[in-house]
This record gives structure tokens, sequence and C-alpha cells, in this order.
């Protein structure tokens, strides 16, 4: 694998942390822009590049870099053999169609300024830092987020290995081989990274939502990775009719119905937040059919979907318990019925209490309100948590949200993002 | 024009009034049954077919019958030389497409039922009796209801006149003109029909809904004809998002928003019902975008339809008033903004107090429960109300609802129905 970038760019010449990451993003446009947003499907020529720019920039530090035998990229210090444990810093070098910049490199980028400030520092740490730069984290292209993570614990299975990219293009085994990857035990689920090497994974990642923003915190502790419970598809069943003859008492309602329901989640929801539970309720894809409604026909029928996502377990089950006991009761009441699809559910992931707490007091010593936030997005720290490493996440402040164009992290928030996992690596060590 | 029907029915042979009416709906369904409902539509031959039916049974019962300018046919006693005031006893002939065999035709019937039994009994009334069988009631093939009636008060336009039959067949104009009517005076907007000669107008219709049905009545007085406010497309919009990443503080959710609005309308229905009110609402359309819906987004945007019916012109502007104010209090108190498209308003009509008391009494006299129904689909009757005519309707209970092939009257509650109409035009004569 070529792993250099193409360019000739000094990386070594820089005055400053912040303006070497100002160039490195700068690059990364340079060579993924799609003249909307960013573009760098795994396990293609862009997802190359951008791990060309990283390594780049790793190899002019003077570090070392493996690849493993999924394609991800470790950088380690000359000194540093890797074969023993160490502290992994990882996040992956993909991105969505038109998505932004950060989403990923950041966390790489942040790990890439860890080792050389180490590095500049002459510190030699007993179990050694190193950065894994992660493919295929996105699921935009086959259907399957954390691939390059997944495959290194044997989740990747047939099914993942045949879909193809967007549906249409070659299928991800075509893909991963044509980067020079052994295929065969992947498909044969091997295990492919020691649990033992990790002493801990940690990864830095852009918030995708907006309260880091709303609570003016340049970086913050990630407390957990929620889960999900979802129905794609609950159809709420009632009886169509002339909207003009049919009074209130002879109705059944579809859509009254439905909201009905909506609004005795919403409750719920209020009262179980107030309690301090965790937990986010959305139904984002509702809708009459277009073959039979009508204006003046009562919706006999309306279908919806259903997500609960909570950093635990057992609010989700318990939330999910209450809906659809919810729906028992609006059946009742309103006389209509409630069909419901394969239920799917995506199973939480806790953060290391060890590595929260260390991260935590980090970040009280750079002078930062030690405020912890849940994950509400799927990263591959989950994959590495529930693999049975401990691991923890910062987030940096972001706007706009992620997966767009628009995604805008302030080069300042990185670094004080950067000082909280270089202030944990280092502290025992 | 040639009203005769093309069978050889002797249809003074029938022993009774049910076997007569069932052998006039057999012959409806043997000319205008189209395989899998009942289709007749207005100025075509399907109707004119219906139009033979009716009167060659009134013709073979010693009846008269005239052609009006806008082509609907009035049936007259021969000692009637139909230049003084009658009661007119009308309803329509045509019916939707896959339509049922009794929308509109009982109405004819019963009224036919009534001049043969007046006739039989060998009174003769100081106000006469006449029937008047209308064309092009229902709005399936122009997209506009009570043509025949309309055009009798000036209130057929020339945008009316060109709509094609079902967007794409004849002309309005075209179909009339086939009829053998002269297109003029409808387009220059002439009245066509002296109000004065009409001492009341009565129409009997099978009910479209099913409280009749609920309450077990045969047949009903009709209280007024509902009107209508709609919009046919209000947008609620919110912020789209990513479910997982914003907590509900920070959510601007359309679809929460939408079932918080529904619920607070239902509320208002529910207190305005126990006040006596007449009122239904519906929202028959909801949906959310399909171009950027998504299982894991907040929804930013979702579009739906509104309709109020009532009875009453301050009801309807009464609960208009409140949709817009809790539009304006669910925008608040959520972060959404509400857009509405152009407001249709469509007038109630009231059926005259004396009529109704009338009918009334007629249905007490003949042993029924004089409850009172409003209409919830429009009739011919709100244009003869409108115009200034005393109007009155009586219902005949129908399962199944309306403009459907399952269409499912009792013969023996029609005669009920004709009893109450035969009771009430008689009374005061």
């Amino acid at each position: 694998m070529n792993a250099a970038s193409e360019t000739a760019i000094d990386w070594t010449a820089f005055p400053s942390e912040h303006d070497l990451t100002d160039a490195m993003f700068a690059e990364l446009t340079r060579l993924t822009g799609d003249g909307v947003g960013i573009t760098r499907e795994c396990y293609s020529p862009k997802e190359d590049a951008a791990l060309g720019v990283f390594s780049a920039v790793a190899e002019a530090h003077g570090f070392l870099i493996d690849v493993d035998p999924v394609g991800n990229l470790v950088v380690r210090a000359p000194e540093d053999d890797g074969s023993g444990p160490a502290h992994y810093i990882g996040s992956h070098a993909d991105s969505v169609p038109q998505g932004g910049n950060y989403d990923g490199a950041a966390g790489i980028v942040a790990g890439l300024l860890c080792m050389i400030r180490l590095r500049g520092s002459g510190r030699v740490l007993t179990t050694p830092v190193r950065v894994i730069m992660l493919r295929g984290e996105e699921s935009a292209f086959y259907g399957r987020a954390n691939i390059g993570s997944r495959a290194l614990f044997g989740m990747i299975d047939g099914k993942d290995l045949a879909a193809r990219s967007r549906g249409a293009g070659p299928t991800l085994a075509q893909a991963m081989a044509a980067t020079g990857i052994d295929i065969a035990p992947i498909e044969a689920g091997q295990k492919l990274f020691d649990v033992e090497k990790a002493a801990s994974y940690l990864e830095l990642h852009i918030e995708q939502g907006p309260v880091m923003v709303d609570r003016a915190l340049p970086a913050a502790v990630v407390s957990g990775i929620r889960g999900n419970l979802r129905h794609r598809r609950v159809v709420c069943r009632g009886e169509a009719g002339h909207s003009g003859t049919i009074p209130r008492w002879l109705r059944k309602d579809a859509v009254f119905a439905f909201a009905d329901l909506i609004g005795r989640l919403e409750e719920h929801w209020r009262v179980l937040l107030e309690r301090g539970l965790d937990l986010v309720v959305t139904t984002g894809i509702v809708g009459t059919d277009p073959a039979e409604h009508a204006l003046s026909r009562i919706p006999g029928e309306v279908m919806f979907s259903f997500e609960v996502r909570s950093q635990s377990h057992d609010t989700l089950e318990g939330f999910y318990e209450l809906f659809r006991s919810e729906c028992r009761a609006v059946g009742q009441q309103r006389g209509v019925s409630f069909e419901f699809d394969d239920r799917v559910y995506t199973e939480p992931a806790r953060m290391d209490e060890k590595v929260i707490a260390l991260l935590s007091k980090a970040a009280e010593d750079v002078g930062l309100n030690p405020q912890t936030l849940p994950s509400g997005a799927g990263h591959d720290a989950a994959v590495f948590a529930n693999a049975g490493i401990p691991s923890g996440m910062i987030f940096v402040r972001n706007t706009n949200g992620s997966h767009n164009p628009h995604e805008a992290m302030d080069t300042d928030d990185l670094i004080k993002g950067t000082d909280v996992l270089y202030k944990a690596v280092t502290a025992h060590n």
C-alpha cells in the first residue's frame, strides 16, 4: 500500500498544532472534496487518499505505520515494536457521500497531535500510545456501520461482504480485496485483534448534535453510546369513512389515534427525563396511504416509524413496554388496531467507568467543565467497548450536525479535546 | 327525448309498493350496472336510461312529464297544468362511477310512490305535488356537484361548462348539448326556475353514514346540511436533525407538534359537542416528506389536510379560529411554524324550520322516532334552500355508506320514509 500523500508538503514545518491541523484538513479537502462536500467512500481510493495524508504526517514525524489484516493503519513510535499492550487512540478516515470534513478525521488528527506532542516532550511511556486509523465506519455505502472495527472482532458476515456499494456498485468483498486485503479470515469470522493488546481505546469525535454549542462546551467526555429499539413500520388501522357523515362517537380515526398515542408517549418521555433517565423518542416517518386517503375521508390507516434510543438497555426495554401498552390502550379506547413489523435492537455500549473518570479529571485539569454527554449516534468505540476493551470518548463542539457539508468545528476546540486526550494517556504513565 | 324505458314491463301490475319499488331498482341495475356497481354518468345515455325507467313508471300511472331547460324531468298529475305553485319532491338520477343503486334513485322512487299513492286515494290537493328528477348531482365526472339544480338558478359558469368528464372526456357543455339542452341560457347565468312556483322542496335520500343503523332509525328528518371549511395542505415546519444526537429540549419535532395540535383540537371538539354544537373534524391526509424523511431523522416537516364541517356558519368560523390559535400556541411552545394554503369555504344550508316541524310531526304520526340528523354530505336540497325555497330532507337507513356498490337499503325503510313524505305533503292540503 502506498500510504504517502502525493504532495510535497513539509509536515514538520508548521509553527503550531493549530496550523498543522488546518493544513491537514485543507489537504483532505483538496483530495477528497466532491464539489458539494466531502466524499471518502470506504475501501476506495478516496479513503486511501485520506489515510495517505495522515500517514505522510506520521512518517514526517518519525512514526512507523503497520497495516492490520482489515486494512486499518496503526501508527506507532519507533521505540514501540508493536507487540505489547498500548493505549489506542482511534477514529475513522471514511465519510458519508457529500458529508463534512470532520466526522471521523478530527479523531485521527487529534491522535496524531497527541503522538507528535508526546514525541516532542521526549517522554517515553510505560504503556505506549498508538493511533489506529480505521476504515469504513459509515453505513452509507454498504448498509453496515463500523466495518473496519467489526471485522477485527469477527463481526462481518457473508451478507455484509456481498452487499454492493450504494446497492449497485462493487461488493464489499471486491472493494476490500482491491485494497489488498485477504478476505478469507474476515469471511471466516476470525478474531483479528488481540484484546489483550489494548490497555484502552480512546476516540475523539465531533458532536453530531447541538448540545455542546448550546451549553458552550468546547469539549466533553462521553458517558455512553446509545443503543436503540426500532420498528421501521407500524400500521394503525381504524375505519375509513365519509368525513361529513360519521359523527365523533362512531369514528375509528387512525390519525387521531396516532396523535393520541404520540401524546401519551411524549408524556412518559417527559416524566422519565425528569427521573434522570437517558432517552430520546422519534417518529421520523408518518403517512396516510396516498392510494386511498382524501381530504374528506376519515383516515382508515396511518403508518409510522418508531425509534427509542438510550444508553441503558433497561430504559430501552422499559420504554418499549410502555409503547406497546399504550398502543393497546389507544386501540381499546378508539377501536383501532396496531400492526408491528420486526423489532430491531441495537445494544447500547457503556464507556468504561475508570476511563470516564480519567477523562473527566483530565478535562477538569485543562480547565474544562467536566460534564458528560451521551452519544446518540454509533461509533467504533462501541465495538471496542463491547469487545471488552476499556473504552472512552471525547466529543468536540461542532455546529450544524454531521453528515452534511456544513459541519463546522473550530480548530481551537479540537486542540482542547486533544489536551484532554493527552492528559489522560500521560496521567498514569 | 325518448323518456320511455325500453322494456315491456307493466308498471301498474305490481301487487304492492314494495314489489313496484324492487322492480324499479332491478330495472335500474339491469340498465346501468357496470359489472362492479352502478354507473350513471350525468348527461349520458346511462342517466337517460335511469330517467327512462322512472318516466315509464310515471306514464304507466297516468302522469305527464315535462323537460325543464336544464334537462331535468318534472312529473305532474294530468289535472295539474304545471303553471302554479307545487310541492316539489326531488332527487337525482345520476351516480358516481361504480357506485350504489340507492344514492339519488331512492328519492325519485319515493316521490313517484307518493304521487301514485295520492292518485290511488283519489284526493286532489290544493297545492299539487310534482316530482323533479334531477341530473348531475354527483361531482365525480365534472368536479362540480349539483349541476342539475345549480343550473336552474344560474349557478353554473363557463369554467364548469368547459370541464371534461373525468378530466379527459367531452366537456360538460358538449354532454349537455348532446342531451338536447340549449347551453346559451345556462352559460349566461339565467335563472331558469321560478322560485315562486315551489311551495316547498322535499328530498328523500339514503343516509351516507352509520348513525341510523346504530340508532335503529328506519327513517329520520334532516336538520340541516353541513357546510365546511378546509385547507387541502397545511405544513408544520420544525427542524430536522439526527434522532440520536438531539435531546428533547433542543428538538423542534414537526410530528410531535402535529400530534399535540390534533390532541388540542380533539379536546375542543369534545367540549363543543357536549355543548350541543354540530361539528366534525377530520385530517384525512397526513405525511412526512418521502424525499427527506428517515427512521432516524427528527422530522423537520409534516403536511396535513384540515376539514371542519358543521350546519352552523358560526360554529365553522368559531372552530376555525380555535384551529388557527392552537397552531400559534403549538408554534410558540415548540418552535415550529405552520403554513396554510387557501382556505376553502362551503356554506351550510339550513332546512326550513316549518318544513322540519311538518316532517317531524309526519314521522311521529307514522310511528317513527322524530329524531333529527344533520346531513354531512351535500345535496340538491341545499341549492333549493339557499335559493330561498322552504326545503326539507328525509334520510332513510342504509348500511355501508354510499358511493360504493355495497350500499344496502331495505325496501321497507324506503316505504317508511315515503310514508313520512306522503303525510307531510297531504297534511295541510
